[in-house]
């Protein structure tokens, strides 16, 4: 499997067709093939065809997904993008660090997720990823068009792949997105059954859980071994 | 005068106004400001403006141009861009090599050139330039749009200004070695209590969970709903 087949780029809510169309191009200059949409506003549409410029081959093979969660299926190593400097504690990584990160996990497959155009990602978005890919901008004019940003990504992805053998990796299987979320909810479930979690405002302690452990990039037999510390402890409340 | 302010970015025979439009909005996320247009198609354009997306300013001061050497006066250092790998005797550098000149060049005015949409510079134009800056593309699929071009040159110039400093870091407090030692004790007790221990041979299964929190870097602030987590478990089974 070649670096480049194995990464995903997902557009969340895109409004503007043109974009989808300058991300589909973009992709393709530097070698990416695989778009994920996750209900984009338009799609199909002759704009996102026009501004495609002869790329047409990635928009017919786009995948469109109901929810992040749905496109993320499978992928182990997700980014969330962003131009702004947020308050989170995923690990911050600059578009040459990411690169850096892909080639180094070459066993596993990545996902480069992309915000909507006006506000980006929510939180809950960002919580199903494992880094913060911040793309430095002018803090004074930070409006980075969405085309744009795939394109310094997919540039910098395509750089590093000419440049770096790349090195062994960790043979160790991390956990991909659908485990993750089985134990969310396992994990969600437990908690209020100890009466830790008030379903009524569940948000800030789930978030945190799962940005420690998205940041802690869990690994399958770490989950095996979580997953079956809720269990007991599901089986003792009964 | 800052690395930036010395640097044109000039677009010889656009075509699309849209893409002035987008060039410049490209420039100004990454803290460019002079925009030289030679004969463009149309301009000014409400395409132009519409895909500058609020970077009006420098469309309103862009220069325009009869000649590529007209829009040259008064630079030092000239780059012209391609996708393609021509046989020139010029130099041939990429967008971080070029980046890198200019920073060393610190009191050279500085060139960035980009030819038209469908057909790049001509000789005679590349001639009037110091170096042959070649932006690496698919062999299959080299269509790089002229925006985006420019938003990659940008891009490596803002980089390097940056100097790699890495974007600052989350300020969240670690926890420190007696906290997780505490709850290192805590999780063993309710592992225990749920059964899903056997202090006859604890070893794996808790040398495992170490490994996983340690390499999450745990928050003083997440070590305190992890504790509060397993004081919720004993609390149910007492």
């Amino acid at each position: 499997m070649s670096v480049s087949s194995k990464i995903k780029i997902i557009l969340v809510n895109p409004s503007h067709p043109g974009n989808i169309g300058a991300a589909a191009r973009a992709m393709k200059t530097m070698g990416l093939e695989h778009l994920y949409l996750v209900k984009p506003k338009y799609f199909p549409h002759v704009d996102a065809t026009a501004r495609a410029a002869g790329a047409d081959d990635i928009l017919e093979s786009a995948i469109i997904t109901d929810s992040l969660a749905d496109a993320l299926k499978g992928s182990s190593v997700v980014f969330g993008t962003s131009v702004r400097l947020r308050d989170l504690s995923l690990p911050k990584v600059t578009p040459k660090e990411a690169a850096q990160i892909i080639i180094k996990e070459e066993k596993h497959s990545v996902a480069i997720v992309f915000g909507r155009e006006n506000n980006g990602l929510s939180n809950d978005e960002l919580e199903q990823c494992n880094y913060h890919l911040y793309i430095p901008t002018n803090p004074n004019f930070s409006s980075l068009n969405l085309a744009a940003a795939v394109q310094l990504i997919a540039y910098e992805i395509k750089i590093i792949q000419q440049s770096i053998a790349p090195p062994a990796t960790d043979v160790q299987k991390l956990a991909n997105a659908e485990e993750m979320q089985s134990f969310y909810q396992h994990l969600q479930q437990i908690l209020v059954m100890i009466k830790f979690l008030d379903l009524k405002n569940p948000r800030k302690v789930l978030s945190r859980l799962k940005i420690l452990f998205n940041r802690a990039r869990v690994q399958k037999n770490e989950i095996n071994i979580l997953r079956g510390i809720l269990s007991a402890i599901q089986l003792r409340l009964k």
